[in-house]
């Protein structure tokens, strides 16, 4: 049996990745107990059914009285408002992090409204599917994939433990763990994630609009790329307006690099241009190889997909 | 055992498509003799020890001699080239078609190029992996995929024969088979192909050539959502640019389309305009279901290819 990390865990929206965490921490036998709060009673009915926490309320304050760690998984605009139900009913010496996919803004969030008797660990495990709600999520899903901890610039002993148990903590759900400023990972995840999303939502959106190509056309033909984007253009679109708009500058400040050189792929285009695409579709490739060889990809063509096939 | 649709065949250019049509007509057994010529020794080389092909040449000439279909699988602007070193052998009443991403330019350059007492008959398999090269290919790559034939504008009834007998090839082959008008292909493509390869390759050097985010940290968080884009990014290089100047107009009209829905997203964002970002990014949710309902994608989350974690 797994060594105990915190005897009480609360979970804060159990969606995706609260239920995956959960799932992953039941799996890693490092929580004793563990309650769950949600916002909604579709939810919380569901999680009862599936039957993977002790408790299940609809009330903030109930579910964090008591907990060791509390992991707010709402969407990042909800987080403080969470916190501010939170703050009147929070253990002193407890951890509380989150899950979001941008640090900076949620970070000054919880310093804002939380006491200074608990230790604040902002956390975002880089993992995750195109789907939604307590039975999407899977117990592997942090596996080899990396969380990221953006702690707050406090060099006191105590909180330094604090951090390296929630480290320890993500470690053993399976997660690699690295550490950084809360800037600097809103500017890389917005390189690696929050443009992705962008882009795809953008690209799905222009091909359903075309009045000289039907809906029907784009669907069919689809598995000659188009069908990829599809797939994080499915995520959550709560979630995903909610990172926009909490992470503008950094998301605004990348497009600006890639709005820039689309023009001059486009230029290259429109001027036969051809060693210059040549150019580029071969460095594109080293940085697939890169993906794979940091066992953040399968190796296997077309995601694997097509496994079944041959 | 199935009917033989042509006794010979010649496929000339052995990549991913070239092997992967040559698996499928023999699983399917609707040839008896399979010829390849492929311009390179070392494709040639590897193609005899794979053992699926009965000749194996460098001479374009020599192979296409007595074939009754000649499948043209090299890359667009090679087309040309390809259909002149072929047009002094081509048996009369054999059926010309090729596997191209681009149809006007290729239709143009075979009908420029081929003799009257050969039918030309222009082809797409909207299949493939980012693979290349004869190992790539697989006798499954076609099933449940499209392949659109874009016909010559003739309507003599032994043309319109050797249309549908390359239908019933491709059909036999796994694949579902449309028609098509070869100007209507070329803008279809253009959004569910060229168009996604485009931004997948842009957006990969966008992320490899920045200053703030080191090429190792786009690598290890890839995982949220950037790794996807690496896929098609690692594509074939010079089957690619081909591809990007023969299709040059239709390709830049939808890039304009998206960098005009691109920026009033930006601004939406720029704004805090949330109930717009919500808007499109529910609708575009539908356009993965419809892809899915179309048979063109797996319905599992992350494309499966987390199948192996839970």
């Amino acid at each position: 049996m797994a060594e105990v990390i915190y005897p009480r865990m609360a979970v804060i929206g159990c969606g995706l990745i609260g239920s995956s965490v959960i799932r992953a921490v039941r799996r890693a036998g490092v929580v004793e107990t563990i309650v769950v709060a949600d916002a909604s009673s579709a939810v919380r009915d569901r999680v009862a059914e599936l039957g993977f926490a002790d408790e299940v309320t609809g009330s903030v304050a109930d579910a964090v009285k008591d907990a060791d760690l509390v992991v707010l998984a709402v969407p990042v605009l909800a987080m403080e408002a969470v916190a501010k139900a939170a703050a009147g009913s929070l253990k002193a010496g407890a951890t509380v992090t989150d899950v979001g996919s941008v640090k900076g803004q949620v970070s000054e969030a919880l310093a804002r409204n939380l006491p200074d008797s608990v230790f604040i660990v902002p956390g975002h495990p880089i993992a995750g599917t195109e789907q939604s709600g307590p039975d999407a999520g899977f117990a592997e899903l942090f596996d080899k994939r990396w969380t990221i901890l953006t702690p707050l610039p406090r060099q006191d002993d105590p909180y330094l433990e604090a951090v390296q148990q929630l480290a320890d903590f993500w470690t053993a759900l399976g997660a690699n763990v690295d550490r950084m400023d809360d800037k600097h990972h809103d500017l890389v995840l917005a390189v690696t994630s929050h443009l992705p999303h962008l882009i795809a939502y953008n690209i799905v959106g222009t091909a359903a609009d075309l009045e000289e190509v039907a809906r029907a056309e784009v669907m069919k033909y689809s598995a000659g790329g188009f069908r990829d984007f599809t797939r994080i253009a499915a995520s959550d679109p709560t979630m995903w307006r909610d990172i926009f708009l909490a992470n503008k500058d950094a998301v605004l400040e990348i497009l600006g690099r890639f709005t820039e050189d689309l023009q001059a792929l486009s230029r290259a285009i429109r001027w036969g241009e051809g060693d210059k695409l040549f150019e580029l579709f071969s460095r594109t490739r080293e940085i697939r190889r890169g993906v794979i060889a940091a066992g953040q990809e399968s190796p296997e063509p077309n995601f694997g997909r097509d496994r079944e096939r041959h």
